[in-house]
């Protein structure tokens, strides 16, 4: 391999976002990293009218977690569950595994599902303010030797059984949980849907449901209802050192709105959201100095950092995702507002 | 928003990938730009396995096009059909309409679908070297003006109705097409995957069964069978100055194996690999550094080098692809060679 | 074996449905085969308020074919490919070898997949009155002997290639096309609303909105959102002699609803309705006098009758779906109606 | 409505299918109600087969719940969150609501997603012998109202969310488990494979690979990989008594098969089985005769006859799959058979 260099990401702070809730509450500075810079001016005009509302985008984290499934080979489906129930039953002995292979990883949850003579063991932890990928990896690597230990009916089938799932669709990352699920929504005054974002409630909301829900669910896609979710996680994990391609799993989310008179309620809804304010990529200077003006690397309960990242990410997703939605909902907007960025930033 | 700034992603030139196929042939080096480096050594192994290789990897483009659907509303089914069927029957009118907004953008065909009073059509397009997204908004919206105009039981409803589908799972970019459809293959000898990847040909096919597909199918995935396309992908697409967003339905494909004797025949589908040779992103130096030393701005047809480049970034897929699965056929070595590795290289 | 007897499911014949639109107009009664037998009562008042609105519901077929998709394995991408393009270049040659075997059947359209060395084809199919299962694969047997005769490099893999689909979960049969495509419409004044449904144009929007898009999306469900499409087609379907097995993907459909002031636009769209009016279980007594009874039996052009029963299939969907929405939106009618319609049946 | 009738679905007792598990233990006839009556010589090849096998069908009962979602509508994220934290602490409360509606439900778990303002409760229950739809119903009825009276920050949505899901295709249903979850499993001695079956162990094994799991997934299909479960289910369902529209979620499930040398193990993992021996249908003269004669009337614990109901029905969808399956591997076989058995059958 040839010598390492940089690929130089071009990068902005927008203008800060209000955020409360039950993470944090205050107004942050954030930035998106990206080849795309039209995204730049989108997410902003997004996150002025955060501050224009009272509270701002509300922010709630609705559960963590971080998963990682092994599989095993067995003779029969029967084995494999007489093996599953007895694993399951012996928790306190695995969390004690886990617990010796790092300070911060905790077991916190099994599930199995069994295909035929196939068991797959889907371990959940918390893992501190690391997004916790390799921490997890190692966990289970310890977890699977335990188990091959004690289980002479069982036989090492992979590390990774693609029930985790790391980087791909699933449903399970919904419904079970990996990564941060966060909720953000804000309530947004008739006036300044009309004047900042040039649309009404009414129109926001048929909007979503026919592009996002309908429009979605036509296309054939799976847990995911948004307009371009993946945009502004892409752009904020750059930013921030994350590992970019669980984007993939976090651009499966909801935008739900409904109209609240002539107000429009506008909520998103990101159940994998996978960031950490340390690990693989925290290192690299300029990351750090992000992470430091994020307010993310302050003494703090394990934990305590990552999820105010995750907030912060979360309400720059909601930003971006009203400001596209609005300009859709006139004819040659997104167009125009592509073309007249261009010629304003050359 | 505070004046730009870089996010420097760490880049490395890997060694050179064997490429044989319908697009081109011969050795060249790839990059990678992540903050996950240990993917370096890892997707370099599967590199230096198909230098060993009689015509390495063979690369097949399936099919090219870029999509956009445009949502209208209507007052019931029957006046959404009668337009949808007048509207296919005028493609001459439109591709005329298409080709006065760039020299690049083709219209090749139209998809419909009808849900109650809505009508989402799907518009197909080739766009030259240019991934094509602004290409194919600019068209569309062209588009919608045109209809506008003749069909007078139309309304607008968005430029974006997400049938086409831009950066979220989806089944129809798999179905209808949307970017780069790239197979890459390759035939290793026992030798070769005893002595460089530690592995035989029935784990791995064996492995490909239960992890990719089974455990796909268990976790519920969409059209995806792989371990980890999506990593490859990312590092790939940043390195050249992609729109990295768009891994999220190039995580959507397959990886299938077989035994072959003692040798293993092992396969990436990557139905929707979107990149363009220039476009956003391509103006910074590195970049365009990056592109020229991988011989994608050469003096070529339209087309040439946009191609050129999908299938050296599928080949680095089937790589990366190849050189985890058979760590994972082997319990511990996963996290062996991620250890190492940062060991290594501190 | 032992000899054949009779599971006997209970019956009953509705109060006619109101229906107009591009297949048929005037009203009809219909029956409803089920053990299920609340449902009765529940479809029964959708029917009734049909026939207080003008035109009733409006049907309308989008599209129709019938597929079956076969499986080729070749040595690689590259041939699999070379090959396909063949073979769709190909297609009077292939049509004739299709009307060779039915003269009911006709090849339409072509469709292909390769995943490495795999090459599946989708042909599709007009059948005349049949649902066309028997008819598809018949032809496609012939099909494929005619194509492994010529393309020395594809060797046979399966007559089903599960890319048709049949009877189970896709998107494919939803994008490309599998049996009938019908939407059901109605536009339900506000006093009927009030009066026969218990309801208002906003809470059964909204519900529909909650519980069949975002619930549907948040339960993982693909190319569906609706409250319960498959009872209506099961019972329909037993009562007309269909193989009710394809109500698995008959239930991946969409109703939508919206506000119109204050009276109500809603609608069903059924994109695999598959049903005929001959073929297996139509030889049955009862049966044929249902398909008699419901004017599905004339002397008509080929296809026109099977056409007219999906119409009346697909309005009697809605009818249900009305019925068990409109419930749905206050708390406590559903079981209330239960135990009422068990009750009083008794 | 018209008087009751009935639709009279032809119905056929097979040969002897041996069983043998966690549930039962022994040989068993099964009947088939079907219009498709070429299922019954194909289905009763895999019976037969499993006479000639010591052991027979091996059935593992896995997993058994009967769910039902309701929907609450919040002011916000954060205030659904808080009510669903309190509920689901309050879970002995709730179980005694439960127990009040039916001295057979049983209240075991509680599950929750929210987007945006909406809160989805997931309600898992034990239901004695009855597959439970009107049971779990009739709880969450009693449940609604409890909370609603307690948690003043929630509204009524609705009293199925879809997130249940009830006859619809989603992922929810598998991971989270609704209906009896079952594994069957038959090891095949090659000359078995060969004289009855026509086939081979790597020839069945690698159709699975092909047809089912990479033709399954290329088709946008979701956690379902199999040829045809539906078949089976729908023709036992009807037998039986069952709500056949439940097949939708019953054909969800995957089919896997491995070499053993020569020998195949072949198994069908059915996680969505729903099933009763007690409840709507079963009052009928001939339903109760044919579930007196499968033993799934005797007295027992509750829940035992229908675990019986639901091995016995798991069994019969192997043996379907398996005689398609091995039919599938010969060219032309599957047609001569449909063609063979009408003729003879006339």
């Amino acid at each position: 391999m040839t010598e390492a260099a940089f690929a130089p990401v071009p990068l902005r702070w927008l203008g800060p976002v209000r955020i409360s809730g039950n993470v944090m509450n205050g107004e942050q500075e954030v930035p998106l990293a990206t080849y795309e810079t039209t995204l730049w001016p989108s997410v902003r005009r997004g996150a002025h009218v955060s501050t224009m509302v009272d509270g701002g985008i509300r922010a709630t984290l609705i559960d963590e977690r971080m998963a990682r499934s092994v599989l095993f080979e067995a003779d029969d489906a029967g084995s494999a569950l007489a093996a599953a129930r007895r694993i399951e039953a012996d928790l306190p002995a695995l969390q004690a595994v886990v617990s010796a292979t790092s300070r911060f990883a905790t077991l916190i949850d099994i599930n199995h599902q069994i295909v035929g003579n196939l068991l797959f063991l889907r371990f959940e932890f918390t893992t501190g303010d690391a997004a916790g990928h390799n921490m997890v990896t190692l966990a289970s690597d310890a977890l699977m030797a335990h188990i091959l230990d004690r289980e002479s009916a069982l036989r090492y089938g992979s590390i990774s059984g693609n029930y985790c799932t790391d980087k791909k669709t699933s449903a399970v990352n919904g419904i079970l949980g990996r990564g941060k699920n966060v909720v953000t929504e804000i309530v947004i005054p008739e006036e300044i849907l009309r004047r900042r974002l040039r649309t009404s409630a009414s129109a926001l909301a048929q909007l979503n449901v026919r592009k996002n829900l309908v429009g979605g669910a036509v296309a054939g896609s799976l847990r995911s209802a948004n307009a371009h979710f993946a945009n502004m996680l892409l752009a904020f994990y750059l930013a921030t050192g994350q590992d970019a391609a669980n984007i993939v799993e976090g651009s499966q989310g909801f935008t739900h709105a409904e109209e609240r008179g002539d107000d429009l309620y506008f909520s998103c809804t990101i159940p994998n959201l996978i960031v950490g304010s340390v690990g693989n990529g925290k290192g690299i200077d300029a990351i750090t100095e992000n992470l430091d003006r994020l307010g993310c690397s302050e003494e703090r309960e394990p934990g305590e950092n990552a999820r105010r990242l995750a907030v912060l990410c979360a309400a720059t997703v909601l930003c971006g995702e009203l400001s596209l939605m609005a300009a859709q909902t006139n004819p040659g907007e997104l167009m125009a507002a592509h073309l007249q960025f261009e010629r304003t930033s050359r």
